[in-house]
C-alpha cells in the first residue's frame, strides 16, 4: 500500500499531463465532423498501452470507430482480468452554457473540467496508470487485458461482432469497468446494477410545405402541436408510462431489497437545491433513488420543429421530430421495448400527419452479484483504500457492454466506478475530481491482488 | 383601358428587371444579421417612388427600420388614396428546402420564385409601376401617397408611433394595399376582413443545467416534456382552444353571412392534394373556409430542446422553448388574448418547473366594409380587367396596419390583393404569377379611376 501511495505521488503530475492531452482530443463518436479526433484518439490510447508496458496491442477495425486492444499475460494458471473503457465522449453542445471550452481541459478547486474528464476518459484512464503502476513495481498478480471501445456513446453498434469474433483473445474470469459513479469519497458505493437503454428518433409530417399560419391555420394539423399531443400521452398522470406491455417484464423487488436501497445517503433538500428545481417528479409510489435506479422512464432527449430562429416567423412547420429514449430495468429487453414504442407510437397518430420513428440503439438492464469472488475484492480494496465498506446501489445509467459480456462470454462484471453524480456526465461543465483519479489509481492495484488471492 | 395595356406591354421587361432588383435584397426584418441589406432595400423604394413621379420622398427613421413615403398631390380638392406596403420579408429558412436561392429570384413556368416575390414586395411593388403608369400617360386622377414599411413582419412595432406622429401627412380617403390573395384569375375576390395575430414565446426551465438522462431519468422533471404536455392542454378533443375566456369577444356570423362564406369556390379533395395530407383538421362543427377565415386558432410556430444535432445525446435537458402564436378574429383584442394566454399558461406549469412566457408582438383582427365607395371601385376596376365580378371573402392572414390606421386616422382600407393562397407565402419556395403582376398594374388605374369618379 505505502509503495502504491509513493509511486502515485512520485508521477502526479505526469498522471494528470497524460489525462489532459487525452481529453483534449474532441472524441465525440456521435458526430462525424471529429471522425479524425476519434480515430487519432484510438492511436493515443494504443500508444499509452504500450508504454505502460501492454502486449500484442491493437487497434482493431471495426465497421465504425476502432477498438483498442492490449494485455499482459503473466501466467496461464492466474486469474485473468478484462478492463473496459470507451475513449469516445458525449457531443460537448450547449457550447454556450460551458465556463472553459470542452476540450481545453483545466482544473479549478482541485477539480478537472472538460468533456470525458470522467466518462470515460478519466476513470478508464485510471486503469491504464494503475497498470503502469503494478508494472513499475512488478507486483501485477495476474494477466490483464484491455479492451478500450469508441463507441459506447452511440449505442456500441460494432461491439458486439467484435466481441463475437475475439472470444479467445477475450477470455477472462472477470470484467472490470469504471464508468459509474460512488456516492462521495466519504461514502464509497458499488453500482450492482444498470439501467438498459432503448432510443428513438420521431419525426411526424404534416404538410408537405412550411404554410403560412395565417392562411393555412386552423384547417391543416400543426406536426408541431400533434407532435407534443403525442408525447403528452405516453404519460398518464401518475406519471407512469402508458405504452401497452411496457411494464410487463419490470422485474419487482421485494420490500427488503427496496428498504436496503433506499437505506444509502440521500437528502432530498439537498438533491433539489444542488438541481435548481422546486419540486422533484416521478412515477407515484416510489422513491427518488427507486426512480432513478430501479423503475423504467421514458425522456424527451431532444425536440425540434418549425421557426426556431431569432424573432418571430408565422410559419405552421412541415416536420416535428423528437429524440426519446427509455431506460429499461431487469428483465426489460431492449428490441421488444423498442417495437412497443414503434408499434403504439405510430398507432396514436391522428391521420392528418404521418409518422416515422427510426430506432437508434438500444442496451439491455443488468444487475451484478453482490456474492461473487469479484465482487468481494471490489468490497475489500474499496474498504482498505478508502477505509469504509462500500454500500451497494443501484445505477441509472446503461453500458451495453455488461450484458453483452454475460451473454457472450459468460462472465459478469464489477462496475467499480469513481465518479459522482454531480459530475455532468453528458452536460456542460463536465468534471472529475483529481482525488477520486487519484484514488482510483490507489484502488484499482488493491483489486486485483485480492481477485487473485481470492481466486486461490 | 387600351393605353394602360400598351404601356405595360411596351414595359414588361423592364417591370420584371426592377422587381427582381428588389426582390435581391435579403430584407429579412426578423434577423439582425440582415440590417444593412433591410435599409439598402429602403433606399431603392424611395428612388423608385422618385424616378415614377413621387414627391416629398423621404426615408423616415424610426425606432427600429425606415418608413419610405412618398406623395403626388394633383389637387387638394380631389380624392386622396393612401397605399401601403411592406419591403421587409420573413426569413427564408428551412433553405435546404428551397429548389433555388431565396435571393435570387427566377421564372420557372411563367412564375416569380423568389422570397418576398409575393409578400409583399411583388405586391406592393405593382402600385409603384401602376403610379409611374398614370404619371406617363398623365391619367393620374386623384391624390396619392406612398407609405412602404420594414417590419410588417416583425408586427410593425414601430408603425403606431409614426402614423400618431404623421396624422396630417398621412391625411386620406381610402387606404389601398396588395398584401393579400384572390381564390385565382378565373375567380377574382376582395378580401373583406383579415384575422388578428397574439405571437408569443414560451420557455420552460426544468434542473438548472443539462442532466444525464440515466442518472437522473425518472426523478427530474424534463421540461421538453412538460412543455408538450403543457402545448397539448391548449386545444380538447374537438380542437377548441382551452383557454379561459378566449372565446368570450368572438363574434358569431349569421347563417346567411356563414352560407355565403361557403359559396366561395372551394374543393377539399385538390386542397388535400395540394397540401399531401390524407385528412384535414380543425375546430369541430366549421368548415375550412371557416377554419381560415373567421374562427381563431392557436400554432405552435416553432419548439426546440434538448439535443437536436446528429445521432444521439442521452440528455435530460435543462430548457424547452416553443413559439405560439393565435389567429384573432373579431372581436377579440391581441392585447387581451395576449394576457390571457400569459396567465393561463403560467397557471398549468407543474411546480417542477420554471415558466417564461415573452409576447412578441400582435395585431387586431378587421372587418372591411363591402358598401363603401373604395369597395365599389375595388369591385368595378376588377370587374373590367379580369371580365368577372370578384367574390367577397375573409382572409386568415394579418396586417395589423388596418386597424391602426382606422383607430388614428380614421379612414378604411381596401384589400385588392392579387396573390394566389398558393404562392408559399412565409415557405420556402414562394412563389408569384407573372400574370397576376401585370394584372394587378393593369386593375390599379382603374381602381384610382372609379374611386375619383364615385366620390364625386
Amino acid at each position: 500500500m505505502q509503495d502504491i501511495k509513493k509511486y502515485i505521488e512520485e508521477n502526479k503530475q505526469r498522471f494528470l499531463d497524460e489525462l489532459f492531452e487525452l481529453l483534449r482530443f474532441p472524441s465525440v463518436s456521435a458526430d462525424p465532423k471529429y471522425k479524425d479526433d476519434v480515430l487519432k484518439t484510438a492511436d493515443y490510447v494504443a500508444e499509452k498501452l504500450k508504454a505502460a508496458g501492454a502486449e500484442k496491442v491493437e487497434v482493431c477495425p471495426t465497421q465504425g470507430y476502432p477498438i483498442v486492444y492490449g494485455e499482459k499475460i503473466i501466467d496461464a494458471s492466474k486469474p485473468t482480468v478484462l478492463v473496459y473503457g470507451h475513449y469516445d465522449v458525449q457531443p460537448a453542445d450547449p457550447l454556450e452554457l460551458w465556463t472553459s471550452p470542452p476540450f481545453e481541459p483545466v482544473v479549478k478547486d482541485e477539480k478537472i473540467f472538460a468533456r470525458g474528464a470522467c466518462d470515460d476518459k478519466g476513470q478508464f484512464y485510471m486503469h491504464v496508470k494503475a497498470f503502469e503502476l503494478m508494472m513499475s513495481l512488478n507486483t501485477l498478480p495476474c494477466n490483464i487485458k484491455f479492451m478500450i471501445e469508441g463507441e459506447e456513446e452511440v449505442g456500441s453498434s460494432n461491439l458486439d461482432e467484435f466481441v463475437k469474433a475475439n472470444k479467445q483473445r477475450l477470455k477472462s474470469d472477470v470484467v472490470l469497468i469504471s464508468d459509474t459513479a460512488m456516492i462521495s469519497l466519504e461514502s464509497p458505493s458499488i453500482e450492482t446494477g444498470l439501467r438498459g437503454l432503448s432510443y428513438l428518433e420521431v419525426e411526424i409530417t404534416g404538410p408537405n410545405r412550411d404554410l403560412h399560419s395565417g392562411v393555412y391555420g386552423g384547417a391543416v394539423a400543426n406536426p408541431a402541436t400533434i407532435l407534443c399531443q403525442m408525447i403528452a400521452s405516453l404519460h398518464d398522470s401518475n406519471n407512469h408510462i402508458t405504452i401497452p406491455g411496457f411494464y410487463d417484464d419490470v422485474a419487482s423487488l421485494s420490500n427488503e431489497e427496496r428498504e436496503q436501497l433506499n437505506a444509502a445517503p440521500y437528502n432530498e433538500h439537498d438533491y433539489k437545491t444542488d438541481l435548481g428545481v422546486e419540486e422533484l417528479w416521478g412515477e407515484l409510489g416510489y422513491t427518488a433513488i427507486e426512480h432513478t435506479g430501479i423503475r423504467p422512464t421514458l425522456e424527451v432527449n431532444g425536440i425540434w420543429g418549425g421557426y426556431i430562429g431569432e424573432g418571430a416567423k408565422t410559419v405552421l412547420p412541415s416536420k416535428a421530430s423528437a429524440k426519446i429514449s427509455m431506460r429499461l430495468v431487469p428483465n426489460q429487453q431492449s428490441e421488444k421495448i423498442t417495437q412497443l414504442f414503434k408499434q403504439h407510437f405510430e398507432s396514436i397518430a391522428p391521420k392528418s400527419v404521418k409518422v416515422k420513428v427510426t430506432p437508434h440503439h438500444g442496451g439491455e438492464p443488468v444487475v451484478t452479484p453482490t456474492d461473487s469472488i469479484a465482487f468481494k475484492a471490489a468490497e475489500k480494496a474499496i474498504e482498505e483504500a478508502f477505509g469504509k465498506k462500500p454500500i451497494p446501489t443501484r445505477g441509472g445509467g446503461s453500458i451495453p457492454i455488461v450484458s453483452l459480456f454475460e451473454k457472450e462470454l459468460g462472465i459478469k462484471t464489477v462496475l467499480m466506478g469513481f465518479g459522482l453524480d454531480s459530475d455532468n456526465l453528458h452536460s456542460p461543465n463536465e468534471k472529475f475530481d483529481i482525488a477520486n483519479y487519484f484514488k482510483g489509481i490507489e484502488t484499482i492495484p488493491l483489486f486485483h491482488k485480492y481477485f487473485t488471492e481470492l481466486s486461490k
